[in-house]
């Protein structure tokens, strides 16, 4: 039975859900947070949907363990390809929140054309969620996918921007101009590092929903239905797990977080060594 | 007479004014824009107003000998002192755009309980531009304000972001918090970088009101109004000059500005080394 004090897990395939973390750190000052990183499964992106709903039970299961009152899936593919698993673990009576659904409804309310582009990986590209999340708000709206494998692996390789990320955007960004979209759905927790950029290519007209405050929003709520969220005033903290190098987590995180990050503890998944 | 083809002029005591550049640039993609950070002489925060007054009219006297046809003073401290010395160059029909009055109009809008917070340098605070610029546009409101002599540069040298600089913004934050306020002006453009770890601080119910976008558009009126912005859709460039050390200017910067830096090349000013 979750209680009051317990913390909130998140999860990732790395570091990209810091993002989202990073919207939950601002919105939830109060709360207690464990973070945990596959890193040593990095990058989700091109993984097929019966590993990838695997991954979110195994891991779902072990952060549960440690006493999670709720959990939050911070990766699009996770969710997108997941959503079964995210469904049998709902089942449980767990409260779990990911991060399809809350962009869906940002893109639905913010679009005035009716036509919403999408960048993501290949895997939630192709698991058709959004495209599914989308109909299910705005049945008139067309969604234009772009699939973009290159992003967030330059992203995670590369800083300082240079202008090869630049055109790798830029190249991505064009058929959502030629499709004339005024509004596009951030469908990866890596692509918040990347906006300006992509604010730029498509100009300040075209609306840009990423996950991080709407999730924020969504877990707030379902803490207050629960009657477990914390008074306000008091100050929590957040950990973080990580499944490849705690060092590499950290030096990578920190741009993600925007926060400080202390200690990275490393932890070996039971089937990592499988996958 | 300036033209339509001619650049935009950015200054700044050093990096910090690249956040402002930064949402010009998202703005008006089609402009180009030089950006002069007088890195030789930073920090501007412990200047004398004389002193900022003559750097003002140095650096925008340079910039306007290479043709801008607008000039942006990207730093607090230069405009809150040197507003003598922005109004000697309007007065020759120069257009300058400064940083404090579109802070005070945004938040004069955002506020609902009248209680508005500074965060800004000892110079800014001191010079009371923005006491006066607020009590214009709001004369009912209070505003709470903090000198933060440690901010600027301990954002400028430590990232990744550790547990000292979330020491020195909660100390900085306290007063703002005991006060009540509801809404706060970043008062220096340094502070955008620390603006997740200020709106922790202060709770998602704060308004945080920052220079950039509010300049973007007082300088697209501007262009708009003289006649002389440049088409849509084309792809304008931008460049850098400091007066300091430019491999220093680019390692700093390209965080500032979450997007490339190329080339930098190093300026002297007539007086700087008497500086």
């Amino acid at each position: 039975m979750p209680g009051r004090r317990d913390p909130i897990a998140v999860f990732d395939s790395g570091v990209g859900g810091l993002t989202v973390l990073h919207e939950l750190l601002v919105s939830l000052p109060q709360e207690d947070f464990v973070y945990l990183g596959d890193t040593a499964r990095f990058p989700y992106g091109e993984r097929s949907a019966a590993e990838l709903e695997r991954f979110v039970v195994e891991i779902g299961t072990r952060l549960l363990g440690h006493g999670a009152k709720l959990l939050v899936v911070a990766c699009n593919s996770a969710t997108a390809a997941g959503m079964g698993a995210l469904q049998t673990l709902a089942a449980t009576g767990i409260d779990v929140v990911g991060v399809v659904t809350p962009e869906s409804h940002l893109a639905a309310d913010a679009t005035r054309s009716g036509r919403i582009g999408l960048l993501g990986t290949r895997a939630t590209v192709a698991s058709g969620a959004y495209q599914r999340a989308v109909a299910a708000v705005a049945p008139d709206a067309t969604l234009v996918s772009v699939a973009c494998p290159e992003l967030a692996p330059i992203i995670q390789r590369g800083f300082p921007f240079d202008e090869a990320v630049v055109d790798t955007v830029r190249g991505y960004c064009a058929p959502l101009r030629e499709a004339g979209v005024d509004t596009v759905i951030l469908g990866c927790t890596h692509y918040p590092l990347v906006r300006p950029v992509i604010q730029r290519e498509l100009g300040r007209g075209v609306a840009i929903v990423s996950s991080g405050h709407a999730i924020a929003e969504e877990v707030h709520a379902e803490l207050a239905a629960a009657g477990v969220e914390r008074a306000e005033g008091a100050k929590g903290d957040y950990r973080f797990l990580a499944t490849g190098d705690p060092d590499g987590f950290r030096r990578l995180g920190t741009r993600f977080l925007q926060l400080p990050i202390d200690e990275v503890r490393h932890v070996e998944l039971p089937r990592a060594a499988a996958a």
